[in-house]
């Protein structure tokens, strides 16, 4: 497969029976080059991506090149299994399901953007000791960056990670990119009715490039929580603070992506972790004990329906939008209103048709810290009155991804109201302490 | 006026020549009943609202009255100017233009439900204290909940404001609701290009009927502000913390209500508060200099174009919204994209058609936190390609009034990205230092 490459390149490597993963030789320009055919994520068709053996990518217009030679076919210690399983020589014990992201990405030597990398024997090069704490299978599911994650896609990771669970694993590490990790941690919280293991997501906020990557621990950290933690939730494993002092492990439905580019991004709303883990000690510190435990076996029911849209209210807002939804087949909405729950007035009319119609109307807030009370105010005792449904303390992502889950096994309202306000993994938490908000810094800062 | 009255209760006190603010008397069930009539906001339309003297209000239904008597006309010392304005004995300093919301609001009687209050007189009767920091004048400029605030509204708001600085005040104060106060400040603060004094919205998270209302304390401290600090930005001051230390005072474009029901909900995001206000000690602790001063006049220019949206990204969104909102004539649209800056590849092509037909399409971030940087994915190239302008480190709620305002001024979509990305009131922040990111709490919690 010649992943990426188009026209000419495209055309050059074919006729020379040349593959990704190839090594090559040529001339060009009076120097020889030799390396492994790359995949192109190149704008211009006539280049040709090569990995050298000092590990730097160069690519290479095919016009002028002579003396093409291809040296070997793709080398076999590359394991890329696709799908298919083979036979391991030895029980792995851990495994990892690459998904694409930046945790398994190299930066485009040609341009400085980052692209997904291929094989998860790259990511396993990045941090040799992973072999001292747990014995790793790797799958390469997909290549693909977190921001093009479809529920389509959350299904195939499900049965890939229930299938390594049914297979003795202890536990699923997925590598994937942090963009979309959330959406993806909470649908598959709500496709498991059973785990006998942890499936922990694990992504990069810099890639493993660059000196200050939180590759090597985030994924480190994960194979240790996914072997050896009681707890069998579906989890997010990343940078507790900026440095590299320990992992948090958060659960799925009660976690945020809230920063674009620290490596501490990740950080639980309205909850507190699950565990946090010093890698260096290997040891994992459990912040609580009201976690769902390994059971005796893996019970995956993945079905989303994405009939579903997230409205993020503002004032100003035309109330017809609710119309359109309708109009194109949209069979719940997700509302992030704002304050305790509200959305003007104005929209009591169009909820009150839309859930006449059937349509599933849900309350969260734009806030995000709290919990929604649509009784306080008349505004939100008209909402509710109009059928809109008041969503606890679920996060609006959350709370979409349980919406798509639901409509794909409920068609009633009333059941779908019902299981919307029924906690299934902890995506509501009742119980809440001032703790669970942070502490934003008040005082003034000398800007050099 | 009988504000709120229908049916069987408008026609008995209508009957009788009662209005809004008498003081009537009755007698039924064998009690005698004093007090001032009260807008009614009940469900049945046979109940009139009374006001007795301990404060408390009463519902008492109409069915039944003996002996009701009309014992003086509204008293005339609850001043309540609307829209004109009375001439002033005495030049005030700091002008309250109450909006509604909880800080202007009481607890319905019937419900336990909170509505807007009318007099601004109520407001100050919470903390007499305030007659020793600044001259009042107060007006009821409207009384709606902030969920119903609306574009044109602010235009009104801005106008109260300028007229009040321009007649000497040295500041002004807006009593406002929570829900939507961020998106007035953002709305007030582009529309003036110079100020003479600070615009303070102030609003309340506890209603005054509670005790633990941080209703005084907020409104004290923002008259404070707006007569004393030296800088002339349109700001919202608001609980520091969840005690009663200190309030903050917040750029209107760089601050967020991070909690639905916290004291301390508001906090600066990507950005450090202007000052912090030790009420009691009647300081304002400045923690930049970097504001802006207070100038020789009031340049007001608020105007805007609501055909914008807000558009939150998630994986299995259906692209199609993007023709759906072009057909129904939306001039520019604000995504809420993953991470840096992130939609799916799908979305390309339709950006790229809503660009060149004339569509601004601008990307800000769901994480919140940090800046927008489409220069490091694939994806935020193939976006930009597409048109689409990335927002540095703009709060999307900030970017979409920004947005408003900017498409009232202008119609060329180069002209529309190149003031999108002018920063005009320090809505864009290119400096960020770690601090900015609150810090969350990483331990156990042992609840009972």
């Amino acid at each position: 497969m010649l992943e990426g490459y188009r026209g000419k390149a495209l055309e050059f490597l074919s006729s020379h029976n040349v593959d990704v993963g190839d090594l090559i030789e040529l001339q060009k320009d009076g120097l020889s080059i030799k390396g492994v055919v790359m995949p192109s994520y190149s704008k211009e068709d006539d280049i040709i991506v090569i990995k050298l053996d000092n590990g730097y990518n160069i690519g290479v217009s095919i016009s002028g090149i002579s003396n093409f030679k291809l040296v070997e076919k793709k080398r076999q210690n590359i394991q890329v299994s696709k799908g298919e399983q083979k036979p391991l020589k030895e029980k792995s014990e851990v495994k990892i399901i690459s998904t694409g992201g930046t945790i398994v990405s190299k930066v485009e030597y040609e341009t400085g953007a980052v692209r997904p990398a291929l094989t998860t024997e790259e990511i396993i090069n990045f941090m040799p000791e992973i072999n001292e704490i747990a014995k790793i299978d790797a799958e390469v599911l997909f290549s693909i960056l977190s921001e093009n994650m479809k529920p389509e896609y959350w299904i195939k990771i499900a049965e890939s990670a229930k299938k390594a669970l049914d297979e003795g694993n202890l536990g699923v590490v997925i590598a994937h990119g942090t963009d979309t990790m959330a959406y993806t941690a909470s649908a598959l919280a709500f496709s498991f009715k059973s785990l006998t293991g942890p499936i922990v997501l694990v992504g990069s906020q810099r890639s493993s490039d660059r000196p200050s990557s939180d590759s090597p621990i985030n994924l480190y950290s994960a194979i240790l929580v996914a072997k050896n933690s009681p707890f069998a939730e579906v989890t997010i494993n990343m940078h507790g603070e900026s440095s590299d002092t320990y992992t948090l492990v958060h659960r799925g439905v009660k976690v945020r992506k809230m920063h674009t580019s620290r490596r501490d991004a990740f950080q639980s709303i309205n909850d507190i972790p699950l565990a946090k883990v010093f890698w260096k000690e290997k040891e994992i510190k459990l912040l609580r004990d009201d976690y769902i435990k390994r059971k005796e076996e893996n019970a995956l029911d993945a079905k989303f329906d994405t009939r579903v849209f997230l409205l993020k209210y503002y004032p100003g807002i035309n109330p017809e939008i609710i119309e359109y939804l309708i109009s194109s087949g949209i069979r719940g909405i997700i509302v992030e209103g704002t304050g305790l729950g509200h959305t003007s007035t104005e929209f009591v009319d169009y909820f009150k048709k839309a859930t006449k119609d059937g349509v599933f109307i849900g309350m969260t807030s734009q806030c995000l810290f709290g919990r929604v009370n649509m009784n306080v105010y008349t505004t939100g005792r008209l909402l509710q009155e109009s059928g809109v449904t008041p969503l606890e303390d679920m996060l609006p992502e959350t709370a979409l991804v349980k919406l798509m889950w639901v409509l794909a096994h409920e068609s009633d309202l009333d059941k779908i109201r019902s299981l919307m306000l029924t906690n299934f993994v902890g995506e509501i938490n009742y119980r809440h302490v001032p703790e669970y908000f942070p502490r934003w810094f008040h005082d003034g800062i000398r800007l050099q």
